[in-house]
């Protein structure tokens, strides 16, 4: 249950708002000792903080994350790991407006259709600072997994598919963008969109080598079903996709084949010739690189006016200013990669319990 | 937990094999006092049924369901409902190939890697045929939700869309298409297939109608996550979409809004003017159509010969003879409106126990 | 979730009503590879199987039970398995009677205020025969913890305690009793009471040898929890007990203590001089040999007349002929026993996730 | 899942060690709209919290509670609900000492060998403090079932049973005592007990008033079970009893009936005229006052020297200086009401789920 929480084994539940004092997550389940500190999770807070460049929002968090339980001299021991991460730029400002009338595409008709009313303080509990909880919970993730290297990049912005791959250009990209020419034309984009009060959407994709055969299960708890869930609960999440994905639906049997050869010395796993099923078979990794895309919308806080209607159901209009991002899709690598990391944390666990 | 359940109040399990004696469900948690009896349920799989036509596997089924437990005197009584349909056409068959090769593409060599063995009788655990149980559930899920219409239709065959939507048309459709032109191109293509031994991939859509506003959750029991992830569990997904999905990656924040204006009496609710968001806004239902659409990967079982490897790490290679879906895309029309209905039987019993 | 399901790893769901067509349990999490087939569950089914002497109820059911899923080849896939057993002596019988009155201290009257109606015939999903479902599923629960010995018996009827234990004796006592002395006593305790129509309650304990340090959990997971919920879902339980229990509320903490000691080789783990704590510390084994008791309350079906009200809200009386058993703890030793292993084998695959 | 959780709708995540730097929980799923403050948490905490009397451990912690998230304006808003007390008194300590060896009756060893290390710093997470957050967790759990009334008592210490129950006393009572003469003789003990560095065992009660027929559920989330798992949750609990519990199993058929008779009105619900089931039946309420006993054993930290081992496995012996509870059972009244209110809230949540 828990309609805070994720995960069968390495399980996290999330709380916080927007605009309340602060926001965590209590991870339960983690293995006992691993070398865990708050200088292990912060690196990957810091890569998904806003304010950081023109391109995100402006609102200014250190986002500064404290380990209250579950670590002691340096090692987890096997208790439930408590995070908390301050909320400081609240800043002070006039939400009138936004209580009174519903923002088109944000939360806020839907909240209040279903508790009866909502806190509108910077979108309350649908804001995607929940998000700072899950990048904690994955940079924990990604210990109890040391073997997997997991690399999140933005595949598509405003349409614009990046056409390659260099993946050392990722580290200097301002836009989590391996395509450098993509991110020259990105860049522009976002300008003028930024300057036009608009907002583009973006595809992020995740990676994961290292993943061996055999994690994720039939028949629901398919790895594939594990990160549609995960990536589909991120903010702004509209589409999924394993591998190929839609265009697996556009090829014939012969062209979506993964042929498999004996590997390299005997004994050895079998060498697959493709990947078009994005590392998964029957629910179940095969040893291959696991690929998933999440297709995010663009955020519904634009500066042109909506038709909308108030809390009493009078027509109004909404026009958002302040401080927003141009594309979420940005900001939502590291909340992708780390889903991705705690997808693949908990299937080892389940793993584990299982087949020993 | 539980591979093999789904759910979180109304919580189903599914067990059997492709050539086990038998397979079936046990539904939890419907409510009590609901009319039910097996001819509720026997349309659906009937619907479902393979070898209808020529389009879908030769394989003859009666799947003939029984009702074992849970209902009384015509009525549900709040009690786990057991549902059993037994496997009649075990064709018997030489599966000394299959037992010593993986068919790539399908889940022989992740389950041997996980599993350390496998029942290769025609996939075992990871046939198609699972979908019956799902298909069973998914009648009596629809009774819980008496005022919600649930419609699936075949969008994309091969790559070719259907390019209007004809409902009536649906009814004497053998490819569950509402376009009846491109049901024309569809039968062709699929022809040709058949005669290869080939096999083309499709997208599912199914339309939900009557849902009321307020329906799923933040943060991790989302609407839009419980359907990623029902979906992604179809045999062959390997991809989901809510809404325009990737397509709304590709909008501006303005061509993706979906306007809000006062209903047409006092006290209505507010009528949308799109609805580019799929009917789901915060992971909460809207009042507007649930539309969700799955990708499902050509079937791997093909005439053509695919490179592969032995059990026992030996180069070889596979070619499927037997019958066998031209397209499973077809057959998934009927599943994937199952698990429509089972998300939102289950969202409706989560937002009655929170929200009364 | 799942009202009808118990376990977190080895988890298993029952189905069934006491005169439907069958009953049956579908066990999910169960690790591969393990030898499995009818007849290592059979032996328990037939140990519980009422009609035996003439100490407990004289249905006579053949309990035969039919795996069908889950195991191929004499050992089990790792997927769902699925068991059943059909009901046959479902005596033709007026229960009109039980239909329109309710029986004092059965769950008449609670199920019709909460569903609304209720299955009558023979107590419907409330009858005690839902116990052969956990007995099978703990069959192959016994499997997954090989080294673990289990051993249930009566420690105490109608008041009167078994002194010695003589485990010897065991096999050929008819009430499962350890002493044969009370064993004489009891029997012909429960002459007069089958005689007078009367009924008894008694203690049963079930105790585990084998059981590793390190098993079981904190907080909420912890052994002692997990065996108390497990004890008390056994039909008309209302008391369990670790260890002491709560003659451990009546000493002084040096009473209570379980000292240790250096085990007697340099290596090993440390020996305990005394086990009032029943196995446990902190919720988790302590390598000690798991104790746990259960109380049964007599059975409400008794000749003497009880006030009581008609489904209308009229005074009337109720008073049972037919068979039943004059003390349901009898028969409840085997489903004890069984809930013991199942709880055991959920604390191994647990450990084994969490801890390797 | 989750070790760290309890409940199934009415779900709480707790976490934190008696000597890190805060403790908390996370409630999920609490109705929203639901009136809320810290002054509604913080009496059950101060009635909880030690160091208020010579008879519970000198410790001295403020326990000031508060609320992070999930309410907004003072009320509930359906999200998670996170409530942090801080640990204030966590007195600088040689742990050397305890570190090096285990402490017979605590959860030292078994933490040891499950996980390898532990946080032996005044018990870590097996500490009771840890039950501080269930308290406040308790607290709100009391909002969500307002029409029920919790009453928890102290009904045995050290084997001296309380003979009569005088309710208005026991809110002077220092020792949850309702018989006033029972408490001056147990002051007595106590003291005798604190100077002699010993321990007792207590049982504790709680009723509660108010439920109407209807909650918990067959089979395995009757509320007889689940609140045996809550129970047996609290540290140092090793038994738990509903209704007559033990008692019931030396009782005939006609000795532990509750007959039932018309209610004072037509459409009345049925008025019992004996309890001994406890207010359940079938694992459902009826309607009548709910009746729990949990048994505490004595505190194992006592003056005398008891034989153990250390960490490397040397012989050597133990005795417990320093602030402790002569008797744990005192301070688990608050925390068995808690736990009775939080299954109670849960089970009313998944009886409105299931049935409106």
């Amino acid at each position: 249950m828990s309609w805070n929480s994720f995960g069968r084994m390495f399980r996290f539940t999330t709380w916080g708002e927007s605009h309340g004092p602060a926001l965590g997550v209590v991870v339960d389940g983690c293995p006992p000792g691993i070398a865990l500190e708050e200088g292990d999770i912060q690196p990957f807070l810091d890569a998904r903080r806003p304010g950081q460049n023109r391109f995100t929002t402006q609102r200014r968090e250190p986002d500064q994350v404290r380990i209250l339980s579950g670590v002691f001299e340096g090692r987890t021991t096997g208790t439930s790991i408590s995070l908390m991460i301050e909320n400081v730029d609240q800043r002070s400002k006039d939400y009138s407006e936004i209580a009174a009338k519903y923002r088109p595409g944000h939360a806020d008709y839907a909240y209040d259709a279903k508790y009866g009313f909502r806190d509108y303080r910077g979108g309350g509990r649908s804001s995607a600072r929940e998000t700072a909880a899950r990048v904690a919970a994955g940079a924990i993730a990604r210990k109890v997994i040391p073997g997997v290297g997991l690399l999140g990049h933005v595949v598509e912005l405003g349409g614009d598919r990046a056409e390659r791959f260099a993946a050392q250009h990722l580290e200097s990209s301002e836009l989590w963008c391996a395509d450098p020419e993509a991110e020259v034309r990105w860049k522009s984009r976002l300008d003028e969109v930024r300057k036009a009060g608009s907002s583009v959407g973006a595809v992020v994709e995740v990676l994961a080598d290292g993943v061996p055969a055999g994690w994720g299960s039939p028949i629901y708890a398919k790895l594939d079903s594990e990160l549609a869930a995960a990536m589909m609960s991120i903010n702004a999440a509209k589409g999924v996709e394993i591998g190929d994905g839609f265009a697996a639906a556009r090829l014939t049997g012969e062209e979506n084949a993964d042929p498999m050869r004996p590997g390299p010395a005997p004994g050895d796993p079998p060498v697959f010739t493709a990947n078009h099923a994005g590392g998964t078979a029957g629910g179940i990794s095969t040893g291959q690189q696991v690929v998933c895309r999440v297709a995010l919308k663009p955020t519904s806080s634009i500066l042109s006016e909506v038709e909308s209607v108030t809390r009493d159901g009078e027509a109004t209009t909404v026009r958002t200013k302040g401080r927003h991002d141009p594309c979420v899709g940005i900001r939502a690598v590291p909340v992708a990669e780390a889903m991705m990391a705690l997808v693949l944390a908990d299937a080892f666990l389940m793993h584990r319990a299982q087949c020993g």
